[in-house]
């Protein structure tokens, strides 16, 4: 009936976690985050190297979506959107500044390539958005979630993911020929930010409340389920809304932030995290071709070239927008670096680039390439800026996800 | 790229949760356990009446068959294997009568009717095997789990469904016209059961410390992911050993019962059951066609003949076999009950009997409606004869996974 094999694929499941906690624990050992030996696992199971794991495969996609919308509702329900509100004009300077120099950099460097127009276009719209989940997993596993430059790139990539929308839309229309209009990009743009505004209004009224009066007398896991509920739905509304998921689910998870069984449901949520999150983070390692890099073979001379331009150009282009909030008395670095990673947003406009023509293999390779530097640098330069607080400084009630960095 | 809307499949979720926990306290307001209302939500749903919630969609199937991975787990979590072979007497009697006398009474119903040898077996075969994951549900809903009836149905479940697989094998061997030897058969039945006996005297010895021994000093969810993970491998295991994914579930659960983390386990995997088990109920509900129960439709007369006549077939069998262990001192009925439920197995005959053409539509819609009537008469009938233990008299730290019976 079906042509998958669910034993094999419970099998692979198996595989899949087990590499993620193996080389996450390895990466620790060698004292970085443990997201970035989950992303190794990903590429040695990925379809360059073991050939394991399609990220293409059906059942996995949507695995890995439930993984990063978890991730971001777990995230959410640890920010206290007052604090959030209170870096929100740095947060928005960064996201802007971050949007701009890079799309400007990554133009420049094709133009300078006599690669066209539309090239351009597309290769710097891929330099924009940050991959939000990447970065807030870091600042997790560091333990440094509700420090203020941790609040500032949260907003800030919460601010781009939402921009990235908005440019996607625009991209999308240039690569299909279609007429760019004024009034469609401001329509666009009002609709993604007026979901977070919404929500975030009308939900704090109502969310709270309804959880409460249905929790009571309920079995004990119906607060957990009710949450989880609401992050899937919120990221379904957000995506009808023509928003992202994970903007959705964040919000489902601010909204709930400090209700009265944000504890219960933070140790709740956890567990599904724990099987859930580390799958999306192997299947964004098994997208990564890392043939590409092979030197010795002349086909990829060019990628590597054009490659290792868009990578100065992605990293000098958000490490600056650090530094745009300069009223913010913080470590801008740290920033920069935070707003680094460009993870699956990237991969998405390459796709489109080739999908259209604009891009033939070789740029998308290129854009590929980027995106895997950008991704596997952030965590261990993050580490390096910003060590991890000690976890004996928190007591284990108040941890919630943060996965505690042991060192021993 | 893909087919699948992810969005519009994470509202599905939401809809398909929101029905099951919403059905699922209305049955328990009713006095009946919540598996029922997860049922008939699936039902609702599914392609007969809503038309939401395709059972053959892959994503969903494997996202079921998670669900019963992780039910069977939790079962076996809960379950002392001294226990079970204290009571492993009675099982094997009941799962041999529970076997023979559906059999010959299915057969003997579909001779009567002039219906010929190769239905009579398949349509027999398909009242064989017990829904294991139904009944213990229903036990956790009654908070009964530890009871000797319990133990004696649940032991006979896991042989019934051994022998299910070997009559699987055998009819599906016949279907296709292959020819069936005693040693082939003998084959079937020592591997399905000499993986069972293998797993748990070699894993008793390995799994426990090694699961104690990879915990020491990471991080707090380690100890429930690895046991998911071993519950999926197993699961995966028994499939290639020619067993059931669902008795190596169970067997994963055996060995980890009464370990040093059992406790944290049983409440991490607990989280994840919330979310995947109603999943499975839902699904199972929604591959009911109710258009046959129509008796105004002429069309659905010898359906509904030939369906009754196997639901007392199935009824009788299952409810006799329970007195099958005569010097058992307690409650006979509530076995016999107990092993009534079909669900998904009988399900699996029948779409065998329609992919070889032994059977035809209206036969296939009689077995479906067999399977239809033994799954929801089974709960409501066990709550009667077994009434719910007060959640009063247990703490709740020992309550496990066991939903309260909420009353008031």
């Amino acid at each position: 009936m079906d042509h998958l094999d669910v034993p094999q694929f419970l099998g692979l499941l198996v595989v899949m976690l087990g590499a993620a906690k193996l080389l996450g624990a390895l990466a620790q050992r060698f004292g970085q985050p443990a997201v970035l030996g989950e992303l190794v696992a990903g590429v040695l199971l990925g379809m360059s190297v073991g050939g394991l794991v399609d990220p293409k495969n059906e059942v996995l996609h949507v695995l890995a979506e439930l993984g990063v919308v978890i991730l971001l509702f777990e995230i959410g329900l640890e920010t206290d959107l007052r604090k959030l509100l209170q870096v929100g004009g740095s947060s928005a300077v960064v996201a802007i500044v971050g949007v701009v120099l890079p799309f400007a950099l990554g133009y420049a460097v094709c133009w300078m390539l006599g690669l066209g127009n539309l090239v351009g276009i597309v290769a710097g719209a891929s330099l924009t958005a940050t991959s939000v989940g990447i970065t807030a997993r870091v600042l997790t596993d560091l333990n440094r979630l509700q420090e203020p430059e941790s609040q500032i790139i949260l907003g800030a990539a919460i601010i781009d993911d939402v921009v990235g929308l908005v440019i996607l839309a625009v991209v999308s229309g240039l690569t299909q020929g279609a007429e760019v209009t004024v009034f469609g990009v401001a329509k666009t743009t009002a609709i993604a930010f007026g979901f977070l505004v919404v929500t975030l209004l009308f939900g704090r009224l109502v969310v709270p409340p309804l959880i409460r009066w249905i929790s009571q007398g309920a079995s004990p896991g119906t607060p957990t389920i009710l949450a989880i509920m609401l992050a899937l739905g919120f990221a379904w509304l957000a995506s009808v809304a023509g928003s992202a998921m994970i903007i959705g689910a964040f919000a489902a998870g601010l909204l709930l932030c400090g209700s009265q069984h944000a504890h219960d449901i933070e140790k709740g949520v956890a567990n599904l995290g724990h099987f859930f999150v580390p799958l999306f983070f192997v299947v964004v390692g098994a997208a990564v071709d890392v043939r590409v890099l092979n030197p010795v073979d002349p086909a990829n001379w060019q990628t590597l070239e054009v490659g290792g331009l868009l990578i100065v150009a992605a990293v000098v282009g958000k490490f600056l927008a650090g530094y745009a909030p300069f009223w913010f008395k913080g470590n801008k670095k740290v920033i920069g670096v935070g707003m680094i990673p460009r993870g699956e947003v990237g991969l998405i406009f390459a796709q489109m680039g080739l999908a259209s023509g604009a891009f033939d293999s070789g740029l998308f390779s290129a854009v590929t390439l980027m995106v895997m530097v950008t991704t596997f640098i952030a965590p261990p330069l993050l580490k390096m800026l910003f060590p991890p607080n000690r976890p004996e400084q928190k007591s284990p009630e108040t941890q919630g996800i943060a996965e505690l960095v042991t060192e021993a």
